[in-house]
């Protein structure tokens, strides 16, 4: 069973492409719905969530851990990876961002761009990992609006197309767009009617690297039977009701999974609270 | 000195009209600006939150906290009163839901709609703080992109009217349109566009009903010399930057403030993280 990590609903669109590549793997999503968005926390607090989600994901009885997310791949995988992944484990946790800029690279003609969330763009991990890469050009925005647009359901609407095209206004010159960041896809439709370079979606590049990865080191997961199972960490009716937008299917389990004293735990929580609340 | 205490930006549009109000207090604003938004947040780390800047503006020597966010005044304001502000205190905290509601009520004809966060709107205080007032009926709706919108900058853009329209489509029969979030007065004009009910800005009622508050209970402010403060939990040049369209002139002075092990304390930290992040 391979763990996908994700801050909520976005990595859902990256597990489809894994779940398409590698079919007879079975697959536990971890989405932290309940504390998302990711993208204005301070470093330290998005460690501490990181380290929550993929301990739990390591105690569910995965071996290996997919952080699905591009903000905590651009921040927080160099500690993840040495804190619970080093050469002697038996665990591994494996990012996004440098099959995303290995993608990117491979179709460029010299000048990439990388939108993304605030946390990713500031981070800079895009532009040095694509730096280690080649000489391309990279001009890099963040676009804080597209995924609060995706969560809302909007990314059919003329809103959304006007927003997409806003944002690529400062993108003049660029052959090749990278998508960074999971709701992103969503929104294919509304970039190719304004992009007129290249739109990569990283997630299949992503699966693509796993399988290779998988047939490399065949010890951190076992072919199962296809099962995909999920949790998050908000009303978990409610994250099924929007997972098919992303997953492009039904989810069929979300089950809820919720801290308590620094730790994730399986268990619902009163999610929609009425009125005042004391403590 | 009043604290008065925002998830962000937003809370300075009420902090302009309690100034004009009040010209004669001193204002210690405190914008949890590097936590926000906090409108999609789970109610124990809304509690969280509000805790540990209650503490701070009374640690800083207020008397008096007015909690200008709606969100948090519709979660968490009892909770903030009974830890904080008992019978025998010599502190007290006020919110804005109270305000609004009554300003509502004194000029509907009887159907009101509350536009707001989701998590104003799923406390259901707002209705329940109306119901107190009179048997008129209320509409609620969540709108979470208007404040993205808002702190992306892009008020003013056809991509905002779109979107405000598209709430409102929702509010059909209204005379009373409450502005239950302090980013939506800087959306006013795509409001006035768009909405054939009245459009109410609460920040002024918020004000009034200050100004008399502190006439009866003088003892919780000693009037001062118009003097503005104000902090804020992300980058301080960022924030003084975008605070003028909020406040409808300069901030002056902006400090940084940052949570330690559950406290807030006066200080900056590198808030733009370059790359991995270990700990």
């Amino acid at each position: 069973m391979i763990g996908v990590y994700d801050s909520g609903f976005g990595g859902l669109s990256v597990l489809r492409e894994l779940c398409a590549r590698l079919p007879e793997r079975d697959f536990l999503y971890l989405g932290d719905s309940g504390r998302a968005p990711y993208g204005g926390r301070d470093p330290d607090t998005l460690l501490g969530f990181a380290e929550q989600c993929t301990e739990h994901l390591f105690d569910a009885g995965c071996r290996l851990v997919v952080v699905a997310c591009h903000t905590i791949s651009c921040v927080a995988l160099r500690h993840l990876q040495r804190r619970y992944a080093g050469p002697d484990s038996q665990r591994r946790v494996l990012g996004v961002t440098i099959p995303a800029a290995e993608a990117a690279v491979a179709v460029s003609e010299g000048h990439i761009g990388i939108l993304g969330t605030r946390r990713t763009v500031q981070s800079g991990t895009f532009e040095a990992e694509l730096k280690k890469l080649g000489p391309q050009r990279v001009t890099q925005r963040a676009a804080p609006l597209l995924a609060p647009l995706v969560e809302e359901g909007w990314e059919g609407t003329g809103i959304a197309r006007d927003a997409v095209a806003r944002y690529l206004l400062e993108f003049e010159g660029i052959d090749t767009l990278v998508l960074a960041c999971t709701h992103y896809p969503l929104l294919m439709p509304a970039f190719l009617s304004s992009c007129t370079a290249r739109v990569l979606d990283p997630a299949p590049f992503v699966a693509e690297r796993l399988a290779e990865w998988l047939s490399r080191h065949p010890e951190f997961d076992t072919p199962g039977s296809g099962q995909i199972l999920a949790q998050c960490t908000s009303d978990p009716s409610f994250f099924r009701e929007h997972a098919a937008r992303f997953f492009g299917q039904e989810l069929r389990d979300v089950e809820p999974v919720n801290e308590h004293g620094g730790r994730l735990r399986r268990g619902s929580r009163a999610h929609v609270v009425i009125g005042q609340v004391v403590r």
